[in-house]
């Protein structure tokens, strides 16, 4: 299989949900599509009962495209194209959310008479990518949008949040829980209960620093949720990375090892913008081996590593110790490359984004192996589980 | 015309090759493709006499495709992929850029007799995007290297260097040059005279703050090579951004309009992952317009713009005048948008990258007006030219 290549293991995902399911059993899924929009992946989740959260109308369609019904889909991007609403409510989703009185009258006009959900801004300091700025309501303001839903004719349907991506604090959602708690308490007293609380996303995956378990946020998030002053109809969360990023492994293949003054340079057929975009953006470290046998054994280099570009900000990662004798015609395998790397993807300089593979058994139904209608070839090489050796920019 | 889209006018692509040969006669231009591979514009630049420069085989299979000679272009991406050199070559391309002792060895081996040219490593300190961290070999490495590839059965063809894209400062091509007529002087005395000098990159195109013209870099350039110790049969350059990035207006939609605390908020249809990554790069103003007819009087405030995602990250620009009264519906015009754009464009989020169109003469024969092939839709309310507002991340 030439490089480069996205190799993806349904088995994976299934088993991350299926963990998700386990950790919260009282909290349904509405996975984050943005963070991986792959058919199968979609296809996958759908076949084992999640719902799906979208940021816009194209993800909706790809969504019909999967045969998922719209109804079972939140629309939590806070503020939306209203050609995106209108159309999106035509088709039968029915849960926008908002953070502003401009998006309930967008919604009032295109949607009348859907159900709106409030995004309250929270802390969101522990994560990696923090949103709050971008995003969310303060807790008076949410109160009096809520209130104007349902004068515009809207049902105020709920409350959600999110504490930003890959969080590294279970507490943040306990603070974040206990916010929707107090909303919730006034709401009431003016008559309105809420029927679905969305805890959002954040739910972090495990690159190469330790992360919280599902388990200890579940024992976190659980008593916040038995604290609050009702339980409401319908309590959901919008995993997208947690599910996905560990289910990907990216092949790139060495085109070029350089010195370069005192550092040693790898270039790989797959850089910052064919799919490695994060490394960009934050202190981040993927677990990264490679196709060299003696790996386990032999002398190892810090390595820098670039993309294939003309480009030196599509450099992905510096101080990757590998096996000193990695070379032209080698593999690396960049674990934990599931999430957010597909999902914007170019062919910059010419070169290809990786071929998306799967591995693993799409519907749940067959006997594990490869998926049925999605067969990959069979992974030689491939050290999935094998030493990890970490790598931050 | 739903938003987004980018309209490219090919007559300034022409315009701007045509003041480029004008202001530097005596040297040619091989576009280089990587900021704009749009066919039109590959289409437009051959007709006119360019060549081209390539970052990769899928480069120069697009230039194939577009009728070009594989033997007018120039392989410059010092560190490349064996199988493609190899590819190339077979193609009949003839000419390799290096600048180290493994990449001479990939050369030789899989491009045998081909013709080699140096990348020197040169002061890149006056651009925006500098480029010597990753590639370029000293003036003693370079001069080692040319004897090297003549022990290899290469052609010791040429010096090439890059000052970095987007340079403010003539000097930096003086400097460069005046370390490639050392080099030169060195290799004559080992009986190696150069056929090809390539001045690289880095020519500025016009966003909002000031970058000196074409004639005022020509008024170094010229003198500089005026200086060398002879003149080479070939001297050439590879404008990019130069050649396109004034020629290109990107229309966005405003979907929204928030107060976040302080601030005004445009959420519109396009952002930093649809075609506008550099605004996450660097210091960075565009000229900005709107549909707004009263823009020229009414009263303004300074806006955020961000993009239509959930990330945060696609945040463009803060602090831009604009009208007031700008609301969702409208349309912003971002001009200077030709250059590094839809090259590295992706539909995150779900949504679509701006929809390219093209205005102008293609082949150089029609009597202007919309090109023949490629004829785009008639442009209102497309300001280009009038007033231009600067907005800085």
């Amino acid at each position: 299989m030439p490089t480069p290549y996205l190799v993806t293991d349904l088995d994976t995902v299934a088993g991350r949900y299926a963990a998700f399911r386990r950790a919260l059993p009282g909290v349904h899924v509405h996975y984050a599509m943005k963070c991986n929009p792959a058919p199968e992946i979609l296809a996958t989740l759908a076949a084992r009962g999640a719902g799906f959260e979208i940021a816009s109308l194209g993800e909706l369609r790809m969504l019909q495209r999967a045969g998922v019904d719209p109804a079972d889909v939140l629309y939590s991007n806070p503020i939306k194209p209203p050609s995106h609403i209108a159309a999106a409510h035509a088709a039968g989703l029915w849960r926008f959310s908002f953070d502003s009185p401009n998006e309930l009258a967008k919604i009032a006009e295109t949607a009348p008479g859907s159900a709106v959900y409030v995004r309250l801004r929270v802390d969101d300091e522990a994560s990696v990518f923090p949103l709050s700025r971008k995003f969310g309501a303060g807790l008076d303001d949410a109160y009096d949008l809520m209130l104007l839903a349902g004068r515009l004719g809207l049902r105020p349907y709920g409350i959600t949040f999110h504490v930003g991506s890959q969080s590294g604090n279970p507490q943040a959602w306990r603070r974040a829980i206990g916010d929707a708690g107090r909303l919730m308490s006034r709401l009431r007293a003016e008559g309105i209960e809420i029927e679905m609380l969305d805890l959002g996303g954040g739910f972090p995956a495990r690159y190469v620093a330790p992360v919280p378990s599902l388990d200890e946020i579940a024992a976190v998030i659980e008593p916040a949720i038995g604290e609050l002053p009702y339980r409401p109809a319908l309590i959901t969360a919008e995993p997208g990375r947690a599910l996905v990023a560990e289910a990907g492994e990216l092949a790139t293949g060495v085109i070029g090892r350089e010195q370069r003054g005192d550092e040693n340079w790898l270039f790989v057929d797959v850089g910052a913008y064919h799919g490695m975009m994060e490394t960009l953006q934050a202190e981040w470290s993927y677990p990264i081996t490679t196709s060299v046998p003696e790996q386990a054994t032999g002398p190892m280099l810090p390595f820098t590593i670039t993309g294939p570009t003309c480009d030196p900000s599509d450099t992905m990662f510096t101080e990757v110790w590998l096996p000193a004798t990695v070379d032209v015609g080698d593999t690396l395998y960049i674990g934990s490359a599931g999430a957010y790397t597909l999902a914007y993807a170019s062919e910059f300089n010419g070169f290809p984004a990786p071929t998306p593979l799967f591995v693993g058994d799409l519907d749940g139904h067959s006997d594990g192996g490869f998926g049925n209608a999605f067969a990959g070839p069979t992974l030689t090489g491939s050290p999935l589980g094998g030493l990890t050796i970490a790598g931050g920019r």
